[in-house]
């Protein structure tokens, strides 16, 4: 057993004798060789930790472009900003308030516009609310006399920022109102306890706010000018990226579980990106909730309804649970014999083709912003195919009990290994493909769950029917259209 | 129907009459009045909200005592720093970067002792980089001659922060470095940009760093001194109270299944609570992770291993994703008959009550830090209950397909029943019952994930021996002693 920090850093070599005594082979250097080793070694793992770093760096800006151009924008509006107080020296001029444009820039600009506008909104709000408290507070203390003046401030300090501390604690501060609340504190103190008189207040109060209402009108107009990261637009592309993964998932997992049936075609790689997409359902909880925490608004309406989007996000992760318990069931040992899975593939095949149909038909309807024309056919579908589940589930029995009965499709060798069974297969055999089954039957419903709620948002958020309304009387009924149809909704899903 | 606005603001009653259109009837009031009853409303409509909020505030401070004490925290730091400071005017004595210090104390201090540290780490370090930094790009910009001066300067701005905030966005550097990268740029903005000549820069950087000084210790300081919230500990709690959550749920889930078959004396409303304790289990990622993000050492040593704690997290996690699945199952319209469900009923249970005994076991170990003399044996149960539930399955068949055979604990009703039935219990209403059997299975070998992401830190953090380790050569044998022992852990968990 070799050591990593021994491998890279001495040259100490332990090797473990069977049934002997862990021996120590140390070749005879001396302490100052042994030290420059060490450090050698110590070198070359920093090194090749900063390489593997700036590795995983240049990996996320190739993976996200935007980010970079964020972080760009960040860069201009600090340096338009700087040089402007530059010119006019920085304690002179607008006074030593101008530090406060700065730092206003570095504070609020955010990667969305969203959470740009509301850190704004957040730091203009709490400084005006603060500073006009510390104000008031300010005189008061200073009619009191010079003995309680001190007690006086100290205690609405203590008092206002223990309060306000507090608030932070309440989510729904937390999430809309938290970054006003710690710059309703910092005014708060700084204001009252400022050795001014209150004329010379008004005029710091006057130059602190022009500061602050340049630096922050300064990110938002970068912001939104140069490539704008829309919180809103973050939220619908995640949610309607998710449906696609979902849908993968769930297609992949079926179709993974009846592999050895029929060999796929696509890598194994690929396949395997596919079938892992319900991760990225199951853990983008906290991403929604913090792109909703931000004003929300894209390039729709401001009465679009966003907390719509967290409903479908749960609705969503609902699915994917039921997804990951199926997954395990494919990846178990105990699975059933190859030919009673055989009975069951057509209609498992054909019910994930349809359920994963209605989850892109969703992620369509919800990109395009359009009512789906086929999603109640679609749904009719994966119920029928539900119901043609049960069916074969049914007709299972007699397959158990009596195999010498012509099985459709099995190979002669299949027939052959039936035939040599004792009249019963064990039921134990068969209960893994019941419960894919009824999970399948499950992740039908849940599906119906996200059906729902896109529906929901259709309604709030005034959909346009679908282009292809006109179509709409005749309604696809033979398998072929809707073969043809889904097709489209491939192909529509790609630009998706 | 009557909107929630019409009920609080005016006075329009709509009242849809059986198969009649939607009529609206509005007493007559003059346009001044109506204003005025809207007027009403809406105040009402505010109290009531300001109302609902403030109960939730109370509510919270009444759940979470140690907020309200975090807050008074706050309070009393930034009272003693900003009095201190107002003893010795605020732009005077330390010069104009008094402020400095309590904006430090505003923006540093956090819930926890590792948070408020590992701030005021990254505080301290991003003011040292960037001063050292900007003093000299400083110096060079001022060689290099008046006109590019501000081109310098400019730049190197430009080029810091970018390079700053993309850094933001690396994951590890967001987790634990974000506040430091912000106040690199922040203060290499200030400085490198302030009019002053470098000799001076010494001077506003001595006094800087020693106002952070000030302001970080006094933070640090009080928040370790009064009732200190250590992350790590946090963290630790919040592992060992999901464990005992996903025990109850499991319990309860399995209990409520089979509960049409022996009414359970707990009150309902405990019962769901106790029920839905996965969802904590679920939901917990992201506080996991943000108490892993600061410095998470608690009451232990610095070396203890808290990553493993969130590698048990996502082990949990991957339990209640299967629990969430048996949830619904319970919930399920589809039912298998109740003299099939009986069959299993006493497997299922004890299964249940072994299983939850394993995590309540686990719970208690994680939270002694000593190692369990019992696990081995408990896991060993569940297992032999597992291997009961299979058999339980597999004779499952006989009493399918012949009823008539007197059926262990069916009531004379029940046999009934089963004899006017044909010979054979269609499968279909067998197969929710397999589900469940195949999710429980499943949920055995997840506990299992728990068990070895327990056994490793145990191993890691060095776990004392358990109590009663001399009494680990008579390992109990019979069902009598592990009963006791399953009391014990009752006594011990509630303690937890």
């Amino acid at each position: 057993m070799v050591h990593e920090r021994d491998a890279s850093g001495g040259l100490e070599w332990r090797v473990r004798v069977a049934h002997g005594p862990l021996e120590i082979l140390a070749p005879e250097f001396g302490p100052f060789r042994r030290a420059w080793f060490r450090l050698q070694g110590l070198i070359l793992g920093l090194v090749m930790k900063i390489w593997r770093f700036l590795e995983k760096a240049w990996d996320l800006g190739v993976d996200e472009p935007r980010k970079i151009i964020h972080c760009l924008k960040v860069g201009m509006a600090l340096t338009v900003v700087s040089l402007f107080y530059y010119m006019r020296p920085l304690y002179e001029g607008v006074g030593g308030n101008a530090m406060w444009a700065v730092l206003t820039v570095v504070v609020v600009f955010e990667y969305t516009v969203g959470a740009t506008l509301s850190k704004s909104l957040n730091r203009a709000t709490g400084t005006f609310l603060a500073g006009t408290l510390a104000v008031g507070v300010h005189w008061v203390a200073s009619q009191s006399g010079e003995k309680f003046e001190p007690v006086v401030l100290g205690a609405s300090v203590f008092l206002l920022a223990s309060t306000a501390t507090f608030f932070r604690f309440i989510p729904m501060v937390k999430a809309r109102f938290d970054y006003g609340a710690l710059v309703f504190i910092l005014t708060f103190s700084l204001v009252s306890l400022s050795g001014y008189r209150v004329d010379r207040l008004f005029k710091m109060a006057h130059e602190r706010l022009s500061t602050i209402a340049i630096g922050t009108s300064m990110c938002i107009l970068i912001s939104m000018i140069f490539c704008p990261v829309w919180a809103g637009k973050e939220l619908y592309l995640l949610i309607t990226r998710n449906m696609g993964k979902l849908a993968n998932s769930l297609d992949g997992c079926v179709v993974e579980y009846f592999k050895d049936s029929e060999p796929v075609i696509e890598s194994e790689e690929e396949s395997h990106m596919k079938l892992q997409g319900y991760k990225c359902v199951l853990n983008s909880k906290a991403t929604e909730e913090s792109l909703m925490g931000t004003c929300p608004y894209g390039h729709f309406n401001f009465q679009h309804p966003w907390k719509q989007y967290l409903k479908i996000g749960a609705s969503m992760r609902h699915c994917a649970y039921c997804i990951e318990t199926l997954n395990t069931c494919i990846n178990s040992e105990n699975q059933a014999p190859e030919f009673i899975k055989k009975h069951l593939r057509d209609v498992c095949i054909t019910f994930s083709s349809y359920s994963s149909s209605v989850l892109k038909e969703l992620a369509i309807t919800t990109k395009t912003m359009r009512k789906s024309s086929k999603i109640d056919y679609l749904v009719g579908e994966m119920n029928s195919a539900v119901q043609d589940l049960q069916n074969a589930l049914k007709s299972l029995p007699n397959l158990l009990i009596s195999p010498q009965l012509p099985v459709l499709g099995a190979t002669e060798n299949e027939k052959r290994e039936l035939t040599s069974t004792t009249t019963m297969i064990p039921l134990m055999e068969v209960i893994p493909l019941f419960t894919v089954a009824t999970l399948l039957m499950e992740i039908a419903a849940r599906i119906e769950g996200v059906v729902n709620a896109v529906d929901e948002l259709a309604d709030m958020a005034e959909f346009k029917p679908a282009a292809d309304d006109k179509n709409k009387q005749n309604q696809p009924t033979n398998k072929i259209t809707s073969d043809n149809k889904d097709q489209e909704t491939m192909k529509a899903l790609q630009k998706v």
